[in-house]
């Protein structure tokens, strides 16, 4: 198990069961319920020199704040409503600095539906944005535990880019459309908001969770939280051309990034195997 | 104008108005639409070297954290429901420091009846605490604008002993129990939530803010949004005796740390002047 999951599994343990709150600490997202219906909340920051390189520009760090906590409510199957912003950032980045980060985590959220509604500005040593976001589960919320023995595993997009991504924003520039692919997927993550909240409506998935950490740490995730076992076939893990490329001409497996790397953002979900087998469908 | 101040106008101008949101960026909190009633929302961050010291107790960090997000509540009288909190710290703090943190955060939130529902765990070169806070507006929400010429002006408790009780903490230790008042003032601040919640079901507030960065500043802030001019008497400051006491050992004028010391989380708030004069209450 992983510190973060240790973590998660400590912060658990202390809190009260029942009540309001539907989901609390372990999934993408909480789920309470509230006068009026359901409300999905997550948050999610990012640190600079950890999430980010010091000499990223300000636009790219408030979009892809605000991106990687559209992807937490898309594996939740809710859609957005509205965030809050609050940044730490050194007096000599400027005023114009956290108003750019600001400015491009507002638009990144409009694009999906989301307000920005308030935020917070601290001085502090390095930059840091911690960005809430809420919303509306629409139909029956996803989770990370309802997987059953039998369904079938499915991935959207093409994880693995964004590690080689990340490995080509470290040698410098992209040369080619297939590394602008991969610095893309890297750097301006989309969150997959319109598809979790399409298996929500449809009743379609029976689990449901965010590649952050790898479709091998995230599927691993899910299984534990559902009781069941995922495997993963080799030969049918989306690996895209781009990502084949450039891990064959640095020698490394591809798969290999696709299982570990992070950063994707893809939803990993499962859902009764397409056609439903005569016998299933009839229960 | 403060930067800070600079800043919540830039944002306010980057917002499309309208919509669910009725009251957004500038206000202690946002106040929000949604089925089933209002929704209060504000978020805070606090940083190391810069809110707290980097020897302070997690278990005071994260108590501190989660009171001043309290205090954003109480100013807009709203009853705090749930919050996600998430930390960035270094890895050299060792896996319990953020627990330490969230678990008093989760009981200093249970104190007020909310409860924690979700968090985030980051690397960071210092430790950075980000919460978001939500809660319901009991009656009519307190805002920073309602104020007229003619309310009078009331402040809950004693300002600025926190800034006492910060310049105490640079010194060492508090020797006597005035000095400790002083100093649990700064490191322990008691948000007026059960305050904002009576002002607000009862109508008896034209406008509200906490003073987070002293009387004199935030008065401001609540005359400039209020169209008004707030009249402060000096001789009718509430000056706690351990503050007066320390100041005249210290040869400061406890006024100013009134005015202009910060961290404080009382409530300022008008009202109509009491008793009404017949003229105005037959309007």
């Amino acid at each position: 198990m992983r510190s973060e999951d240790r973590f998660v599994e400590a912060v658990r343990a202390l809190l009260p069961a029942g009540g309001p709150v539907i989901l609390g600490p372990g999934d993408d997202a909480a789920i309470l319920q509230r006068e009026g219906g359901l409300l999905a909340v997550t948050t999610d920051m990012l640190v600079e020199g950890v999430d980010f390189a010091a000499e990223e520009a300000p636009e790219a760090i408030g979009r892809r704040a605000v991106s990687v906590n559209l992807s937490d409510l898309a594996a939740m199957g809710a859609e957005p409503e509205a965030l809050v912003l609050a940044i730490g950032f050194p007096k000599r980045r400027g005023p114009e600095y956290p108003l750019a980060i600001t400015r491009s985590g507002a638009e990144r959220a409009a694009e999906f539906g989301a307000r920005l509604v308030g935020g917070d500005l601290s001085d502090a040593p390095a930059t840091v944005v911690s960005v809430a976001l809420w919303g509306r589960p629409s139909g029956h919320p996803l989770t990370r535990s309802g997987a059953r023995p039998g369904d079938d595993v499915w991935i959207s997009g093409f994880p693995g880019r964004a590690t080689a991504g990340l490995d080509l924003a470290g040698r410098g520039s992209a040369s080619s459309a297939a590394e602008r692919e991969l610095l893309a997927a890297y750097r301006d993550p989309e969150p997959r908001v319109a598809l979790g909240a399409a298996l929500a409506r449809a009743g379609a998935a029976t689990a449901a969770i965010d590649v952050s950490d790898g479709v091998g740490v995230d599927a691993g995730r899910l299984a534990r939280a559902s009781g069941a076992r995922v495997v993963l076939e080799r030969t049918r893990l989306p690996i895209a051309p781009a990502l084949a490329d450039y891990a064959a001409r640095a020698g490394a497996d591809p798969v290999a990034w696709l299982l570990s790397g992070g950063d994707d953002y893809e939803l990993l979900f499962t859902a009764l195997t397409w056609p439903v087998p005569p016998a299933r469908a009839s229960r």
